[in-house]
């Protein structure tokens, strides 16, 4: 079933393909009254476009975006907020052997069983293109949560971890990985140019922290924080793991070293405890506890790659198939202002939803 | 904001507390005229149950379900499916010290922090009784997908995991663990007999295999499959990582090595390709791909272990708590069916979103 | 489909068949910390009951409300409460005929056109006994906005209407037929007799008036105050038709006519205007005015009459039937506390959604 | 709260704002391999177009639609369909009175309550031009029930109903007021002139039948398909009552008088039974019964009139207001398209739905 909505009360609906006139979303339920124009969402499209350097697909987007409505005089006025992007550079005849044979890794094939044919043209809906939209309703949700301050970079690109002894967020800015280890991001400049010159590509991961989160956002069932996070993040295209706090690591602990030990805060009682470890990433039963929220995203290497798989056409007879379109050897680069904006978006639909019921 | 309902069109709505009278839920949107007993339900709450050895908890529940509604003359009805287990071994005095003191890794913190105050007795909303609704109403799911076999199982308990070459589904009945490693199965005795004895505890993680499930379950975005089962699973009590197919383990290969090839299908194309690998989980662009669904859980040690663990009072001062209750030292191996269960809630939802849109 | 949940943040969650063991509901989202006991549903049930005189069915039930979870030390948790309220009072006897022919008015036919077959026992999951659970429901959410009060009553039964100016909400208590009008509730009582004595049966129209609800509440498109009021109402049984303020009345009058002037509010303008008048019933623009919200919901004479009726039988041949059970010669009556609890947790639901968005 | 999103698997998100770029809507859930074109949406956006004639608003808007994301090759993909229209006539001095003061009959003050200001310039989001997003949606969903016919028309003007023995329905298309009774049409003519050129407007009563809804659509409880068509209707601008089948009418009706016996089908068993009449208006408990679905709809007189009426204005002072702009004497006119349009999204959505949960 087709279903282009996420969130709970804030509500971002998204459309389009990346081969059509253009994509857009609906962003529903934003407070009234906050300051935004384009110059609040632009420079975020502009962190996530393509087309940058060598390390990102050749494609060549500006990403403006326009807003269509739901602003007023500089002010959201508490109704849809309707953001668009045209497609300029869509060169379709790129993808005419897409069109009959099933890429390995790609939706192609779920696609054909699920509806009977599809939009072949650049992964039609399941395009990262798709992510854009994400990004900028993003961009808004954080306005809404200005307490909070979200930062994601990559940690590890093709099984090549950073120190997190050398760990600088002042680097992060300063290569084209989001690498927050000035070393790392050398290695990894010869890795991703090896793996593009070799017509293959690498995975990555992804992680996030969000500091300033008071305690109490979340849930104690179903609508908790880390299970909405990680549909969120498991929702962006190329994801295929998520871990909140130590994640898998947690399950190879013991119960005392698990746990985050609390001590008095000493700048008093109201800003709660002062914890003294923060295995748990920030939420407890579904419920943030005040510390930095955690995440990890694991990204798989792009599917779409020079080097010949082995697959079917669309009338079950073997063949193979060289993705020769333009794309990133490495999605999950890409990926690091995709993971903020579901983060953001997340939060801001909790923030929302607990004084919704707590006042 | 509570939210303690799951699913988009067989929904399931979760209540009660562990020291209530009652837990229970409604599901609603079963299709009708399927043939439904207290038979059909109980063997699988009878799995989860606690009490049954060591190496869970010690608290003994019956757990005898009940049907109160939805079901006529042994046949669903189409209305919702009311289900009730009354708690029968509640024992507040355990629980008194918790009112006063924060226990470290539980929500206790966090539910003071949302609503003010809390339900102390047994975790209150967040104990683990509460996935006993989740068997439940995932057994009446089982009967609505017929052509999926799910099974789940332990991979591996405080870092000690099974080979998979020794992988043997028959064995998963044979002891404790739900462990499909004979071998393993009988270390894990001595670690979780040792963790227990030292008034500590140990993670694990469980892994969980659908196949039968057709190719075209499932939608390009947001209500994707795998974001659907990301967060049907870290919703469980104690889960802190969700990977699908190869999961974090993707992020380190190429894309050559990720891809998973297609075939034609000697049994004829209506069956669809013959994959030649299922590094994807059976999930590509969120949409099933016919292979077998498969994810990875990763359930933190317990967090109430008699170790001694600092902690602050309701009050903000330092003390510190050791939870005397009758705890798991490992919840995770009880964490099996309750796995099993969600998986089957997803899959049962997006069949029947899937026929909803495509017939 | 089967959708038992009503509300978007507040939800109501209804389940059971009258003879089935017990009707229940499970009340999520309601904020924590507000007083609640089984004393502050009980009374609205009283009023709502069967068998208290010959107007209404003979059916006897206790309508003992239990409340099972989301409440602590007299405190609501902010967690799901569940409620459940036993049935005694099944004779399944009674309806032996009902499963062979299709009753007139009723959803006998419909259900099995739906389903394929049907609980036929007392209208199985179509009883007017679900709608205890509304009332249930409701006098919950009236505990969330004690700023509000809420007032129904029956305005005209088989035709004949209360006289307006000698409307005397005193005298609604004072009568079996919440009548404001002493000499309609006698006249009525004549009538209602005879229809009950022909084995007839009278429709009526309930008119319910909500002050203290402040401006604000509601939005502008889709989830406006008065749709999702016209959707509780209308989807109580037995319901045709809803309107707000003025209704059909105002498709008769000119623009002049039918504005609500507003003037300078004497006690200072924090109090919103004072309006001329409230042809609008309290709402403009989907959003409230700070005017009392009121709406008239008609209720259609009841379907089950000892008149026998022509129909067909699970064959499709040519029968006739007389509801021979224990039936309410007027519907109508009894659902005014339904409509008060509909109408409470509409605007409660609101209330929790402005503050969501507006804080 | 902003909920811009209206059905429940079929779902429609409007935006815009009469006075921004444009309006538009995303339709989400729509089957794919359905045949779709700008033709197929035009018609229905031409019909309900205004500055056609003098009874309806001078603005002058070609409302032309472009399908932006959904269709390949002239066919639904099963993506979200977006739609589009560019605001060509937008003119924002005629509003620069009405930023002051309040305008009785519209939400300005409530807007002003609940948000803090609101955007002005012709009603903003509560102007009818979102309606043409509806129509455009509706359209789309007519395609996915071609076994539904909708047929909508006015029966009522300023309290001058048709004759219903004269009703014809070739006669709707011959007149600009929807009318079938074209002895009333003409009466109307002079009606809705007088009212225009003496700066009044008049209230109006639109009728809406769907043929061929077989019988099971719909549910037993609040997702009834009378509660979601009473939702969808009376969530029309200006709109304040809804009946289904005889409403109002059914409040004075006997048991026997409002039965509707049921007679075997002469054309066979399958084809259900024969009713001898329809005041149920085609629902039985929630659910359809094969008969026509009818509903009757109530629209107040347009606010917005020449003739002065008393106010305040933003600062709570006596003042008041003549409403200059380009207005329809009668909206209840324009509202049919709108209504077939509701009509046809709620069916829509419970055909879907229905197979979901009966395959």
């Amino acid at each position: 079933m087709s279903w282009n909505t996420f969130g709970r009360v804030l509500r971002m609906t998204t459309w389009g393909e990346s081969h059509g006139p253009a994509i857009g979303c609906v962003l529903d339920g934003c407070p009234p009254g906050i300051a935004l124009g384009v110059s609040d969402i632009q420079p975020w499209l502009d962190a996530r476009r393509p087309g940058q350097n060598r390390f990102t697909t050749q494609r060549q987007e500006p990403d403006q975006v326009r807003i269509l409505s739901g602003v007023f005089e500089g002010k959201t006025t508490g109704t849809p907020i309707s953001l668009l992007i045209e497609n300029v550079d869509q060169r379709s005849k790129d993808y005419s052997e897409v069109a009959k044979a099933y890429r390995p890794g790609h939706a192609d094939y779920a696609y054909d069983a699920k509806y009977g044919f599809r939009d072949y043209r650049g992964g039609g809906r399941s395009s990262a293109r798709e992510t854009a939209m994400r990004v900028a309703a993003g961009a808004v949700a954080r306005l809404v949560i200005p307490e909070v301050n979200i930062l994601a970079y990559v940690s590890e690109i093709g099984g090549d971890a950073i120190d997190p002894a050398k760990f600088d967020a002042g680097e992060i800015g300063n290569n084209t990985f989001w690498c927050p280890d000035a070393a790392a991001a050398q290695r990894w400049e010869a890795l991703v140019d090896g793996a593009r010159k070799a017509g293959s590509s690498l995975g990555a991961v992804v992680e996030c922290v969000a500091t300033g989160v008071p305690a109490g956002w979340g849930a104690p069932i179903y609508a908790k924080l880390d299970a909405d996070l990680a549909a969120g993040m498991m929702g962006i295209n190329a994801v295929k793991g998520v871990e909140i706090g130590d994640g898998f690591g947690a399950a190879r602990l013991t119960g005392e070293q698990n746990a985050d030990p609390m001590r008095p805060n000493e700048t008093g009682g109201e800003n709660g405890p002062a914890f003294e470890a923060n295995h748990a990433g920030g939420i407890a039963g579904g419920i943030s506890t005040g510390q930095p929220v955690t995440c990890r995203v694991a990204f798989k290497p792009t599917s779409s790659i020079l080097t010949p798989v082995e697959t079917i056409d669309n009338e079950g007879n073997a063949t193979e198939i060289r993705t020769k379109g333009r794309h990133d050897p490495c999605v999950g680069i890409r990926g690091v202002p995709v993971v903020e904006a579901m983060m953001a978006l997340v939060l801001t639909d909790h923030k929302l939803l607990h004084r919704a019921q707590c006042g």
